[in-house]
């Protein structure tokens, strides 16, 4: 399936929706592509779903990337079966987000999936597409029921602020400026959190299974670095520019941070390992532009600030929005605060082309 | 879980959703409970699910009342563990309805539903509640994956109107001024739209495995009885009357027809007994009142047609209202329409006190 058969299936409705603002996501998506159908393909080497394949996308949000990581493993499997000979297994999917995501969308959505998922791959599948709302930091599937769990973009969402012993003032996540504490807080709270997520996953995965986690990271081990902290830094700075106006209280961003954690590549894998139930198979870094429609490749692209700016505060805004209504309330005025954070967003692209540094890792269920 | 906590999670937010007006139902449910129970303890004696229980709900709409049918189920098992000292399965829960159906309602309770469930049994259940979108007169899950399946109250529905070869002048579903080619074409859809949802099942249920559904049906053969004709006779009264003062196309209402069909219990038993994947063990008939608020054994009780009238007329809105809308349009005055079923309704049971009848069937897969 294409990728605009994808979006017509499921375009969104809200204007500032992750539906309508998932262009980075996807751009993440097709770079890990090769990654994901690789492990599948090791997977049925392995000949443990002769019959039947189970597959979950942990943070699968309103559903378009989602839809199409699935039709892509799906593929990958008809694909092997018609070079094989073997018969195609049936498929059941589980989207999983949490209990309150828009799973509206995906689900009504499904039946032009399966029309495209048929046409596409010329031969009828049974593939069975599912909701599983609740946290992926704990229990969501039974024992042994899966053979492959994908997750992109999800698993740099902590499953709670950490709590910090001392304030972060003037900022929303770490920052060059935040003090040691709210550092290592924000790592014990990932080491907690990513554990779990292993733990519970080790009982749900099959001895064999795959797992493919993207994430959002950081190039050096230091976490005052710009990988780290230049995401929401400029965010930071809008509220504050709105505080100094009057229009935001100061305290309110004193008492909020982001539940976020961009890791280095080695505090993925230390966590992995002393975990203990599952082998790194790939533990790949690559980058990604702030900018989802700036494409170097492109000889005809003119870089535009001001719409630079902008398409970053949509991506930000989409998936930044409902946190921040919840912690500043109905008073905050979410498009001048998104303004701000374009014009600055803007404002430092055209200073310096800055780029998200991601991790993919693939693993084994021991 | 009680009623009431069931109630409180979902409470439904539309005045006129099926969430708000599902008391009906929710009567049938009580009623059928029994039923239910003990083909779980039948499954149960069976040994087949030692560690691993897969359940879905067919039709589950938003939701409340199949949560509180599942929680039946589960507390029935919960239970038999307990006075056996088996330790209890890890519980898969499939809720099944089409893909436009609302199923955010449902999902975003499932956190209060699980707290419920611990608190009612006392122990920590490894319970997994997913939504699967889809019609269930195709295939819907995995071979052999399912130990029980439900249905409460949404096999009466059919999977499309029967097409008739002449016309059902004046009314909206069968009635005794039909042509006889109607009740044909009305009885040999059920056959037809009973025997997939019987075959996809055999399919997906493991030997031995459980099915119970409930659904409204007519206590005599003959097809121009009361019991199947009368529950749709005031609706198709309120739209004619509405034609005859210029408020709806009369063509409009000769052109549309409810795809929903009453079965007698042997029309039931016959596609069964056919389709011979199944053996029935129970096939049941009870009667509900119309009016879901009328106990009759509460001598407090007084009736009063207005409001019996408006019960009646507020259960069937909640089902047909997207169906009505769909045909007649936006055009169509959907308060007139149901102050004017309400009225008729009232007037009708002030002379006749009439009941629903309806059929439990519960089957083994062989």
């Amino acid at each position: 399936m294409n990728v605009e058969s994808v979006l017509r299936m499921n375009p969104g409705h809200e204007p500032n929706s992750y539906a309508r603002n998932s262009t980075h996501q996807r751009n993440v998506l097709f770079k890990t592509m090769p990654i994901v159908k690789e492990r599948v393909s090791a997977l049925y080497r392995k000949a443990i779903f002769p019959k039947y394949f189970a597959l979950a996308d942990l943070g699968c949000a309103s559903g378009p990337n989602s839809l199409l990581a699935i039709s892509w493993i799906i593929e990958a499997i008809s694909g092997l079966c018609s070079q094989t000979g073997r018969s195609l297994p049936e498929v059941l999917v589980f989207l999983n987000d949490l209990p309150g995501n828009d799973f509206k969308t995906v689900l009504s959505s499904l039946p032009s999936f399966y029309e495209n998922l048929k046409e596409k791959n010329r031969v009828e599948i049974n593939c069975y597409v599912s909701a599983m709302p609740g946290s992926f930091y704990g229990r969501l599937f039974p024992s042994r029921s899966l053979h492959f769990v994908h997750s992109s973009y999800s698993v740099h969402w902590l499953s709670q602020v950490p709590e910090l012993p001392e304030q972060n003032k003037g900022s929303i996540y770490m920052a060059s400026t935040s003090p040691s504490s709210v550092f290592q807080a924000y790592i014990k709270q990932f080491q907690k959190d990513f554990t779990n997520l292993l733990s519970s996953r080790a009982e749900e995965i099959v001895p064999g299974g795959e797992m493919v986690l993207i994430l959002i990271g950081r190039s050096i081990p230091d976490p005052t670095s710009k990988d780290c902290c230049l995401l929401f830094w400029w965010l930071s700075r809008s509220l504050v520019e709105m505080a100094d106006q009057g229009l935001v209280e100061a305290a309110d961003i004193d008492s909020f941070n982001l539940p976020f954690y961009t890791p280095y590549k080695h505090e993925v894998r230390d966590v992995v390992e002393e975990e203990g139930s599952f082998t790194i198979n790939h533990l790949e870094t690559f980058v990604v532009n702030w900018d989802p429609f700036c494409h170097e490749d492109d000889e005809s692209y003119v870089f535009d600030k001001l719409k630079s700016g902008r398409n970053v505060a949509d991506c930000i805004r989409s998936v930044t929005e409902p946190i921040l209504r919840s912690h500043f309330g109905e008073g905050l005025m979410m498009d001048d605060l998104f303004e701000r954070h374009a014009r600055l967003v803007g404002e430092h692209l055209s200073v310096e082309k800055t780029k998200h540094f991601n991790i993919a890792v693939s693993m084994t269920r021991k």
